[in-house]
């Protein structure tokens, strides 16, 4: 199963940026009336200690749009059970380390990476994306540490939202 | 300039799918930090008479969240003016015959079409999408008999959104 992280300087008590949170688990998740089979986890970097949200397919009552969202992501953090959204006090780092030892391949979105057309994808790879501000290089060093490949889109610095659309749809392609 | 039509049964009142235009706008138009030469056509034909709203890199003052995309749509359908944002009364066919006229290669996302790779996509192309419920059949046999050419991103059922993003980073690729 594919799974997306994506690094947020958010502290999980207000949304600084819900929208960008929101558009990635949508892009991450939906296909047309349902869910995909994959895992989003959202890190809240400026959590203390920081935490990871995780939403994947087994999600019930969340609908697509930035309010409903947001408002079960909250919820979640405040205790309130849904069996597809998880929230757990975890840092970037454990979570990769997580990742890389359940054997997934890691991939970092990097505008100088390879292009994602050379790139093999198996099915059970982790992409990592940045927030609107972009992965931190300590983060991003630690990644490679554990043989993260770099992969690009190409030259134009895109949401991420639309990276995560265009990996979803090319690897179900390649997979037809 | 590369075009989208979005048909909703949206009647410009009340939005009922406010989160589904608000991503399909945010689809067309954002990179990151900016804005991309595009223009999206929302086409609102539960109003009376139809009207279009359409969005273009012009746009001052909108945010790429959901509050701030449709807030500026209400604005603008109630007088108010952004260089980027524009309200006609105007149908899907009309719009349509526009721009088929202006010597732009029509394009139907289809799950029937021609796969997107086998098409050659000029940049002076329009993509005609529909909402959750899809395209009417009278609209597609309209779009049909001004040489629309039918595309398909793949079997998967996907969020109109998604296929934009899919689209514009795809057209990007091959042009770089």
């Amino acid at each position: 199963m594919r799974e997306f992280v994506l690094f947020t300087r958010e502290n999980g008590k207000r949304f600084v940026r819900a929208d960008l949170i929101a558009r990635c688990v949508n892009a991450a998740l939906w296909i047309s009336h349902g869910l995909r089979k994959a895992k989003i986890h959202v890190v809240l970097a400026g959590a203390e200690p920081p935490k990871v949200l995780s939403f994947g397919n087994e999600m019930r009552m969340v609908s697509p749009d930035e309010r409903s969202i947001i408002g079960w992501a909250d919820k979640v953090l405040h205790g309130r059970d849904n069996p597809g959204i998880r929230a757990e006090e975890k840092s970037f780092q454990q979570l990769v380390k997580e990742k890389a030892e359940e054997g997934k391949a890691l991939f970092l979105l990097h505008e100088k990476g390879e292009d994602i057309a050379e790139a093999e994808l198996p099915e059970e790879s982790v992409f990592i994306l940045g927030d609107h501000i972009g992965l931190p290089k300590a983060e991003e060093r630690f990644a490679l540490r554990y043989k993260a490949g770099k992969i690009s889109l190409g030259s134009k610095p895109y949401l991420a939202s639309h990276c995560i659309s265009f990996i979803n749809i090319t690897m179900d392609r390649a997979q037809a």
